[in-house]
């Protein structure tokens, strides 16, 4: 998407075809400070210190760090060091499971001479592959925006609501829950989107406003709060968010707050959609409020906050009294009865294990229950 | 309420008989101090610049105000006068008006010599009044904390969430929905409080958390967004908020995200009250979310925050970028379907005309469509 007026992704080999550039996401939205990666420490430093995140794009980083590993020490204990000290920076997180161990059985059968072409090349793939699943997510997920401009008799621009950032900065382009928004401005619908803040982190206030007004598409941001206030007055005509993992019955695990946007939505006949790409499903759980362990993070994500002072400098503020405990829970499970539809890469189907299964039949007999 | 182990409320009379006492609550949480209101023109500002916020507190101190006025001038001109510069300083207030009006009505009749003695007479009154209406709700809320003790089996503390700031800090003592709470700590049950920080303006995280910790009252701060989870996973037993204004059917309108907390309270068959001194209550209004209008407030309540820097020194940080426009809707209106009870000084009572016209059938002709 657009940055300045110009399109970028969000990882990108740099000209010299080593070197690969980053935009370091911990700067924004204040400053856009673009970042070279040369060594495979310095992308293990970048996804650790979340100078990218976003599952996807954390899966390209660490594809393209096992390169630039591959391009110092090609030999086998170096490949295998590589894949451990990738797979330390974040441990939770599947896409970089994923990419790692997709780049590691390409490497291993193959000459230590040959290993970092290769590595170059399966890194460029996995991206592409990224930016082609969420460029079709962004065309399914048009048809839902033109038929609410529809309903909107053509005459004002459609209203969507957001939570957190599933947006280009999360993916290498296009985003998830943004791609169908990227889709329609390009398609010439006028939009406007209300972005939540999204605290603790603050996601929406920081990332989601700065790529759509990089963009050009139309935003107000407004407090996790206010949501269901505009739902009540016919002010949100469609939602449409990200999920981190989503369950064989569509239950949908997203940044804390996405459940009361979701009862809001349900509550005033708002439909509430989830884009993702189907990677990120979990066959094997039915139940996404029992089963799902919610992650506790460090308090001090509520108590103190980061922004820029008056001189142009960054500084952190502490909100809360000292000696009161805060706790930060960062995902909630919206149940799939309350989500409208889910936006994938091979269409939009019910939130349900047989929506699921129109879109993904081969995926049957991994479903839990079967 | 206790600060630093001793009880106060929020304004006072001094030892000289004449000045008052107030807490700067734009200080809060991160320094305490207490300030000598003088003069009209110094309570004028105490009000205007939210020193002192919360219906009940601003009718208190807009009633010694006019003490104050005519300690300096009691002449028929200077009355006058008063009232007016105490009405502007915050147009919409109720209350405001309410305490105005009364001490006018008052004074009038009365020959100068006479105005000043009386006007501390009544100021005294009206906070106590305040004090007093609190205190009962306090004693009809506790019995709604003591059945959830009770389902809980007594071996664990009761699990309270609340939203925004109605604790004694916004009335004289007590609060409104932490009246209940505060009966409770007196009473010996264990119980815990989660805070929602209440965003844009943080009441939650900078006012309840310092009020209850001040008290000793265990409390943990979450973000506005963590509510429905903590509610799905069975950690919340009970939700009071307080009100700015209820209508005849039952409608509250209160702090910006209210309704989305009670739509996860009604999902997870979590019990949802708003405790409200009748003066709130709008009986001339029926359809809250039709007809009461919501103010809009200044977007850079949205756009920056302060707090602590950890020099020690306050700061406000700018959190969105530059161009992105925000939007603040300050209230929002949770229908009454959504309203377990209401708790006021009569009383606890269902969210419904007929459960209002139980305790306070006198109100019928004022009702809407009556």
């Amino acid at each position: 998407m657009n940055v300045r007026g110009k399109p970028m992704r969000t990882i990108w080999l740099e000209p010299d075809g080593g070197a690969v550039g980053i935009i370091d996401q911990t700067r924004l939205p204040h400053d856009f400070v673009a970042v070279q990666l040369g060594t495979l420490a310095e992308a293990a430093h970048a996804i650790r210190a979340m100078l990218v995140r976003g599952a996807p794009l954390i899966g390209a980083t660490a594809a393209y760090g096992m390169a630039l590993a591959m391009r110092q020490d090609a030999s086998d204990r170096a490949l295998d060091a590589s894949c451990a000290t990738l797979l330390a920076t974040r441990p939770t997180a599947v896409n970089l499971r994923w990419a790692i161990e997709e780049m590691r059985a390409l490497l291993r059968p193959l000459a230590p001479g040959e290993r970092a072409a290769a590595a170059y090349r399966r890194a460029g793939e996995i991206a592409d592959e990224d930016v082609a699943i969420n460029r079709a997510i962004g065309r399914h997920g048009l048809g839902l925006i033109e038929a609410a401009w529809e309903r909107a008799g053509k005459h004002r621009p459609v209203e969507l609501l957001t939570h957190c950032n599933a947006g280009w900065l999360a993916t290498v382009d296009w985003g998830t829950a943004l791609a169908p928004v990227y889709a329609a401005h390009e398609r010439g619908i006028p939009l406007h989107v209300w972005v939540d803040e999204t605290r603790p982190r603050n996601q929406g206030a920081s990332l989601t406003a700065w790529e759509l007004g990089q963009h050009g598409v139309a935003h107000t941001v407004i407090v996790d709060n206010a949501g269901g206030h505009l739902m009540q007055h016919g002010r949100v005509d469609l939602c449409i968010t990200g999920t981190d993992r989503t369950t064989a019955s569509g239950d949908v695990a997203n940044k804390i707050g996405t459940y009361l946007k979701a009862l809001a939505a349900h509550d005033n006949g708002v439909p509430f959609y989830v884009a993702l790409p189907s990677p990120t499903m979990d066959w094997s759980i039915e139940d996404g409020v029992r089963d799902i362990p919610i992650e506790e993070r460090d308090a001090t994500e509520v108590t103190e906050i980061a922004g820029r002072l008056s001189d142009g400098s960054t500084a952190r503020v502490r909100l809360v009294p000292e000696g009161s405990p805060a706790a930060n829970y960062a995902f909630d499970v919206t149940p799939a009865r309350l989500v409208t539809g889910l936006i994938t890469e091979r269409g939009v189907c019910p939130a349900s294990r047989a929506g699921l299964l129109s879109l993904f039949p081969e995926r049957r007999q991994l479903m839990a229950g079967e």
